[in-house]
C-alpha cells in the first residue's frame, strides 16, 4: 500500500506548470511526493481520507486491448480537486500522466459546439442515452445519426465537426482546445496513438457505417486518426480537475482565467455528461453520485460540481463497464459525505424581501427644512423601499415581484435596495424586468440602490425608461424625495440661496441671550467659500473648527471597512452645521466632508471658541448646550440606523 | 382559439379544494374561467404569453388506444406553477381533470422508496436509461430486473413494492400517497380503469416475463390491476404543479405543509426523472429544458425546478414518442426564457468571508476600564473575527476554511459571525466541522454568532467541545474577551464591586471645580438598586434622568426593525453612566435598559439637574460639557459601527 499522507496544495491563477511541476518522470516516485511537507487543512484531510479508504482496494482489471494500457500499474491512484478561484488540492498519484481516452469526448463535444453552434451539432449527433456499451454500433434509424457524443460513434462524428481545413489543422485545434481546458500545453503519447490506430478496426467500421448512412462526411481513415490521436493525449488527475473545473466555472478556466467555452454551451456539455457520461452506468452514477462526469479506459474520471468544484481521479483498474473502480468509489464517497448530489434538496432560502418601508417613515440623511420635512411626512408614502437580500434566482424574484405588487397603493417611486443582494441571476433578471416594464408603463419610477454594480441589474434596466441606478440607498432615497418635493411644488432651493447665520438651528438657544449673543458668534466666525468637489476636511485631520453652512450643500462621507467605497452619512444644506465634535472633543476627524453644491460656511475655530468662553461664557455655555442637543439627536438617529442595519 | 387571458392566482397553505375549486364539471367551460378577474402580474403575464404562444398549435395526436383518451378535446391546454410557499399561478384549462397515466410513475417510485428503502428498491428495479420506448420488454440480462422505474416494466414492478397486505390495501396506499403529493383527495376514473384493464395485455405480458425471470413476485393480474388503477387516477395541471412542487420543496407539500417524502429519497426520484422521465426523448428534454420531468399519455407533464417551482401542464395531443406537444413546448419556452436549466452556469457567488478582524481592533460594546482596555489592545489579536455572508455551500465552506486557516497565528478564539449567512448547507456543515474539530483539538475555541439559530450550525457543533453558539456578535465578542482577560489575570470584577461616584468618567471635568462640585452632584442624585432582569427604562418612556452605575452591569438594548429581536448597544459597568440624552434633549427613550448584574445607580433627575443650573451653574455647565464630550465619542463609535455594517 502506498503512503496516503501525500496531499499537496497549489495556488495561483496562472503559471500552472510552475506551481504543480511537470508530471513526475517516474510514476512510482509519485506516491510519496510531498509527504508531510504541506499543511493538512480540512480539504487535505478529506481527500487523504478518501484516498486512504480505497488505496488498498484491488478489484477491477487494467484495460488490456493494447499493451501500453495493459502494463499500467494497478496501484496508481491520484485524486485532485480544483476550486473556482484556481486552487488545487491533490493527493496520491495526481501528477502521473496517462492517456485521456474517452474523457476527451465531452471536451471535444464542447469544441464542436463552439465551432459549429448548437443546432448544427445537434443535427449531426443526438443526445439520447443508449443503455448500450460505449463501442455499440447503434445509429438512429433513418438519419444514421449516432445517438449521443459519448459513445464512440458520436465521438468520432463530433471530432470530425471541429473546424480545420485538413486533418492536421483539425487535430491541432483539438489539442489546443484540450490544452486550454487543462490550462497547460498537453502532448500526445505517440506509442499509445500507434497502438490505438493499430487496433481501431471496430471504430473504423463504425465510421464507415456512419458514412454509408450519410451521417459522416470525409475520409473515414483520416477522421479516425484524429480521433485516435485525441484519445492518446496525455493528462494527469490534476489536469482533469482543471478541465472539469473549467466546466464548473461556466467555461472559464479557473487557473488561467481564459474563457474556453461560451456559457450557453456549458450546460449542453454537462447535459450529455449527466445522461451518457459513465458508459452504461450513467443512471447508477447519477443516482449515487449525482454529478456530470466522464470516465476513460486508461482509468481517468472527471466530475463537475457546477459553480463549485472540478474533480479529477486516476486509477487504472476498471470495472466491467469500463469505469475506474477507485475513481467511481472516490467520487461516491466525496459526493455522499458532502451531499454534493446535483439534485439534493437545498433547504429553504431566506425571504428575498428583508423589509419594506415607506418614504414617510424612512428618509434620506439629507437635512431638510420644516416645510420639506412636513411634505415628506405627509406624502412620503408615495415612495416605497424594499430591502432585498440573498441570491436572486427565479423563485426569489417571484417573491420580490409579489411583494412589490402588494405594496403599490399610492406609490410613484419604488426603491429596490440591493445592498445585501449577492447576485441577480438570469432567471430573476427576466422576471423582474417584466415588472419594471409594467411599472414604467404606469408612470412609476424604479430606483436601484446598487453599490456594487451587480451585472444583472444593467440587463434589468436595458431599454426601460423610468429606471435609475444609484450608488447607494441614501442617494436613491434623496433622488426619490427630490422628485416628490418637486411634484409638491417644493423644489429644492437653488444652490445660490443664502441662509443667515441667525437662522441656524444650532444657534436657536442663543435667542434668549439677545441680539448681541448672535453677533458675538458671527464676529467669532471666519467666512470661507468652496467649489463643488472641494474637500473641506478629511478623515484623520485635526478636528479644529465648527462649520455653519450659509449657502450650498456639503456631504459628510465615511469609508466602508476596506476603504474601497465612501458612503454618505448626511447631506448638510444651508442653515445647518457640521464638525461640532471639534468644539467638544477635539481629536481627529472621522468623516470626510465634500462640497456637493457651491458652498459658503461661517467657520468657528477652536481658538475663537476658547476666546468666547473667556469673554462671553453665557454664549459659550448656550452653544455647548445646543451642540450637546444636536449630538444627542444625531446619536439617536445613528442608533436607529444601526438598528435598521443589524438583523 | 380559446381565450388566453384567463390567468388565475390562488394562495394558501391549506384548503386546496376551497381556493382552487373542484375541477370544472364541463371541460369546455374551463377555457374562459376567470377571464380578467385577477391581477396580471409578471408571473401571470409570462404564463399567459406561453399559453398564447402555443394554444393555436395543432400538431400531434390524441392517444387512441382506448376510447376514453381518444375523445379528449385536442384544444385543451392548461398550465400551472406552484411556488415553494404554496402560491398557485394558473392559466387556461388548469382545472380540467384527466388521467395521470405515466406521470404516476415517479411518485409511486417515491412511495416504494419510502416503504422499502433505497437498497431494496434498487435491488429490484434498475436506474439506467434505456433508449427504448416506454412499453419495451427489455429486462436486465441475468437478473430480469427492469431497467428503470419509468418504463412500464419498471413501473409495474415498482407498484408491486408499495406495502399492503392485499391488492386493495396496496392501491389505497398508492392513492393516499398520490393525494398527499397533490394536496387534495384524488379519485379514480373508473371508465378509464376498465378500458385500461381491457387493453392491458402487453403490460400483462411484461409482468409474466418479469415473474418468469424471478423479478416480479405475486399475482401478475392483481399487480397489473393496481398499476392500471394507479394510471387511471384523475388529476389536473394544477395538481401536477403541486406534486412537482412537493419534489421541488424537498418532499414537503408546499400547500399543505405535509412531509410526503424524506429528503434522502427526493434526489433519487428526481434522478430517474432526469435520465428516464420523458420517454425516449429524455436526453433531448434535458438538453433543451434541463429539468427533471415526467409525461403521461393523457397529455400531462410535470417538471421540477428544485428548491423553486413545480410545473404542471395538460394538453392531450402527443408527439410521436408520447409526450404532450404543447406540454413540451410550454416547458421549453419557460425554461429558455428564464434560463431555468438545471446545469445553467450560475455566475460567481460573493466571497463568503466579508471581512476579517482581530480583537485588538474590533471589540465588544462592553464599556471597560483602562487596564482591561490596555490588555485587549495588547493581546486582543488572539481573538479573530470572520464576518461570513451568503449561502454556505461546499465551495464557499472551502473558502471559509482556507481563510480561517490563513489567520491562525497567535489565535486562541475564532469568532464566526453568521449574522449575514442565509443558510449553512449540508456539504458546508461537513467541511467546516472537520475544521472546527481540528481547532478544538488544538485548544482553539470557536464561537458562532448566530442570531437566527441556523439549522446547520447545530449539526456543525454536534459532539465538538470548545465550541459555543451565541445569539449575536456582541455577546460572542464579549465572551471571547472575558476568556482572554481571565487568561491575562484580569478577570471581570465581581458583580458586587462598588465604584465611587467620584470615579465616574463623566464627572472627571468637575475635578477642576474642587471637592464641593462632586458633592453637589452626589447630593442631587438619588440611589436606586436593581435585580438582574429589571428593566430600568424602556423604549418610548420619557427621558427624565441620567444614571451613574456604581455597582453591577446594565445592558442598553435596541430592537431590530420588526421588533422580533433585541440586540445590545452597550453593556454599562460600574463607573460608567447612561441616559445622558435626558439631560440635554429630553424627549423619549430610544433604548431599553436591562440589568445584567445586580446594580446600584445614582440617579440624577431632570428636575435635580435644573436645580443645579439655578444653584450651581458652574457645575451644571461642566457637566453639560462632559455630556457633550461623551455623546460626541459615542457618536463617533456609532459612525464606525454604521461604517462596518454598511457595505
Amino acid at each position: 500500500m502506498r503512503g496516503i499522507g501525500n496531499v499537496g496544495l497549489a495556488t495561483g491563477a496562472s503559471g500552472f506548470a510552475s506551481d504543480v511541476g511537470s508530471p513526475a518522470a517516474s510514476p512510482s516516485a509519485a506516491g510519496v511526493r510531498g509527504t508531510g511537507d504541506m499543511g493538512t487543512g480540512p480539504m487535505e484531510k478529506v481527500l487523504a481520507d478518501i484516498h486512504g479508504a480505497f488505496q488498498s482496494h484491488t478489484s477491477g482489471s487494467v484495460a488490456s486491448y493494447i499493451p501500453e494500457l495493459a502494463t499500467a500499474d494497478p496501484d496508481l491512484f491520484g485524486l485532485a480537486v480544483t476550486t473556482m478561484d484556481g486552487l488545487h488540492y491533490q493527493v496520491g498519484d495526481s501528477q502521473v500522466p496517462f492517456t485521456i481516452q474517452s474523457v476527451s469526448k465531452p471536451f471535444v463535444y464542447a469544441l464542436a459546439l463552439r465551432d459549429r453552434g448548437t443546432d448544427d451539432v445537434l443535427a449531426r449527433v443526438g443526445v439520447e442515452p443508449t443503455g448500450d456499451a460505449f463501442n455499440a454500433i447503434t445509429l438512429e434509424p433513418g438519419s444514421g445519426r449516432p445517438l449521443n457524443p459519448m459513445v464512440n460513434a458520436g465521438a468520432i462524428l463530433t471530432s470530425s465537426l471541429v473546424l480545420g481545413s485538413d486533418t492536421e489543422e483539425r487535430f491541432t485545434r483539438i489539442l489546443d482546445g484540450l490544452s486550454s481546458f487543462a490550462g497547460r500545453r498537453l502532448t500526445v503519447n505517440e506509442r499509445v496513438f500507434t497502438s490505438e490506430r493499430g487496433t481501431g478496426d471496430r471504430n473504423r467500421a463504425i465510421g464507415f457505417l456512419m458514412r454509408g448512412a450519410g451521417a459522416l462526411r470525409g475520409s473515414v481513415d483520416e477522421i479516425c486518426d484524429v480521433y485516435f490521436r485525441q484519445c492518446s493525449v496525455e493528462v494527469t488527475a490534476a489536469d482533469l480537475a482543471v478541465m472539469a473545473g473549467t466546466l464548473a466555472h461556466g467555461g472559464v478556466n479557473p487557473r488561467t482565467g481564459e474563457r474556453v467555452l461560451d456559457e450557453e454551451h456549458v450546460n449542453h456539455v454537462l447535459t450529455v455528461m449527466v445522461t451518457c457520461g459513465m458508459y452504461d452506468r450513467a443512471g447508477t452514477w447519477l443516482f449515487r453520485v449525482g454529478l456530470p462526469a466522464k470516465s476513460g479506459v486508461a482509468g481517468g474520471v472527471c466530475a463537475v460540481l457546477p459553480g463549485q468544484l472540478g474533480i479529477g481521479v486516476f486509477s487504472p483498474p476498471l470495472d466491467e463497464v469500463g469505469n475506474s473502480v477507485r475513481g467511481v468509489r472516490a467520487c461516491e464517497m466525496l459526493a455522499s459525505r458532502f451531499a454534493l448530489h446535483l439534485l439534493a434538496p437545498q433547504g429553504e432560502p431566506p425571504h428575498p424581501v428583508r423589509g419594506t418601508h415607506r418614504g414617510d417613515a424612512l428618509s434620506s440623511k439629507r437635512l431638510r427644512g420644516a416645510r420639506e420635512r412636513a411634505a415628506l411626512a405627509r406624502s412620503g408614502s408615495a415612495i416605497v423601499i424594499h430591502e432585498l437580500q440573498g441570491d436572486l434566482v427565479f423563485a426569489s424574484a417571484e417573491r420580490v415581484v409579489r411583494t412589490v405588487r402588494a405594496n403599490l397603493d399610492g406609490v410613484r417611486w419604488v426603491v429596490l435596495d440591493l445592498r445585501r443582494v449577492a447576485a441577480v441571476r438570469e432567471p430573476a433578471v427576466e422576471l423582474i424586468r417584466v415588472m419594471v416594464d409594467d411599472l414604467a408603463a404606469q408612470g412609476t419610477t424604479v430606483l436601484f440602490a446598487d453599490p456594487r454594480a451587480i451585472p444583472g441589474v444593467a440587463r434589468l434596466m436595458r431599454g426601460t425608461a423610468n429606471t435609475t441606478r444609484l450608488p447607494d440607498l441614501e442617494t436613491a432615497l434623496e433622488h426619490a424625495e427630490e422628485a416628490l418635493l418637486a411634484a409638491e411644488d417644493l423644489p429644492t432651493p437653488p444652490p445660490t440661496a443664502h441662509v443667515d447665520l441667525g437662522a441656524q438651528e444650532l444657534l436657536a438657544d442663543l435667542a434668549d441671550l439677545g441680539e448681541q449673543a448672535a453677533r458675538a458668534v458671527a464676529d467669532a466666525c471666519e467666512r470661507r467659500s468652496y467649489d463643488v468637489g472641494d474637500t473641506i476636511f478629511d478623515v484623520g485631520e485635526p478636528a479644529d473648527a465648527l462649520f455653519f453652512v450659509t449657502r450650498g450643500v456639503v456631504n459628510a462621507l465615511a469609508p466602508n471597512s476596506d476603504r474601497t467605497r465612501w458612503f454618505r452619512l448626511s447631506a448638510i444644506p444651508a442653515g445647518s452645521a457640521f464638525g461640532e465634535i471639534a468644539l467638544v472633543e477635539g481629536g481627529r476627524r472621522s468623516t470626510r466632508t465634500v462640497v456637493a453644491q457651491p458652498a459658503t460656511c461661517e467657520v468657528l475655530s477652536v481658538e475663537a471658541f476658547a476666546t468666547l468662553l473667556r469673554d462671553q461664557p453665557d454664549v459659550y455655555n448656550a452653544l455647548v448646550r445646543s451642540i450637546a442637543r444636536s449630538l444627542s439627536s444625531q446619536l439617536r438617529q445613528a442608533t436607529l440606523e444601526i438598528q435598521s442595519l443589524e438583523e
